[in-house]
């Protein structure tokens, strides 16, 4: 077995990490470090491979981009890369709609509801983790999606967005706000769908 | 002066306290381990009097009412109970615009913004803290505002728009998401507004 590098440790002297059981712990231990330090934008695989003392190949074997690496270093359970071409994919009509779909299927499940608030609840309570989320969310998640759409104001259109889903997860899942912590996903993405789909595609209404 | 008494403490055997500059605070710390331990709608005025070994009368005295007591102990710097009032008292037509405003003029000014920034972090690290504000959004807050329209579902309907609320002050103050934190109050009151008037007043869209 390999020797165990301490979180964020820099072997070097002894050539690169071979592939391994331990390789991909390591390199997320490195990529952890990485992102608290230097933020999510200006984290770099290369970086993170060098940190990790293996060869780049090797990160982009285990891990399938920077965003991948970074839910994995979050404990987040889905790769974003997968889910946001998901909810782009589909009919621009019922974007809306989709992301809150999406978005309740991946939070709804139980026994992953308490890592996912434990997650929630960290990301708000530091400097830095509040950087490594803005930047994720900004750019590869809720950037994305509204870049997708071809509305103007792509940046405030995902940031309108991004507030909304973020307050769903505060107060269904972390505070549990009577009347919509018990309501169904079904209800919800009724609900919440129309916002959605006006933050997202839709002419801003005016003033009536 | 009266002697100093710790967070929390009763006072007993001694009478009760009379008025008196150091009075306010000993009915704030009592106020705030009431709040703690049992919660906001569990905690009562005679029952944060008699913790603080003073007249009930005189907690009436220095605070109106059980919100106005509450913010006090979270250092929210108004009296929600007074807004609350103002938002309901104009045109229903502008519920949902006058609650964004009136929101962003409490959150916006530089020397309040980092109390606030620190009372919405702690608000989201701890059960009990959870607990204190999901009864004090549900019930005092949010849930005043959707009773006043006279609209189906209004626990259902001041959730979500709590929820939009929360995410606004999340994704603005905490995580200064771009696109969001960078945005004008007025273009934030025009986006926000329809949205928040949705949520409280208007029927529910229908899928296209």
């Amino acid at each position: 077995m390999s020797p165990r590098v301490e979180h964020g440790a820099v072997q070097r002297g002894r050539g690169r990490r071979p592939g391994g059981p331990d390789t991909r712990t390591v390199i997320v231990d490195a990529a952890r470090s990485s992102f608290a330090a230097n933020g999510y934008d200006k984290s770099s695989l290369r970086g993170i491979a060098r940190d990790a003392g293996v060869d780049p190949a090797l990160v982009h074997h285990y891990f399938d981009g920077k965003a991948a690496l970074f839910a994995e270093t979050m404990a987040v359970p889905v790769n974003p890369a997968e889910v946001i071409a998901r909810i782009i994919a589909g009919d621009r009509d019922r974007l809306g709609w989709r992301l809150v779909e999406t978005f309740l299927t991946i939070w709804e499940p139980l026994e992953r509801r308490q890592a996912m608030v434990a997650l929630a609840r960290s990301s708000m309570t530091s400097e830095e983790a509040a950087r490594m989320l803005r930047e994720f969310l900004g750019r590869e998640v809720f950037g994305r999606i509204a870049a997708s759409t071809g509305a103007p104001d792509p940046q405030l259109r995902g940031a309108l967005a991004a507030s909304q889903m973020i307050g769903l997860v505060m107060a269904r899942y972390v505070l549990r706000v009577p009347g919509l912590a018990d309501t169904s996903p079904t209800e919800l993405v009724e609900r919440l769908g129309p916002v959605l789909q006006g933050y997202l595609v839709d002419e801003p209404r005016q003033r009536e």
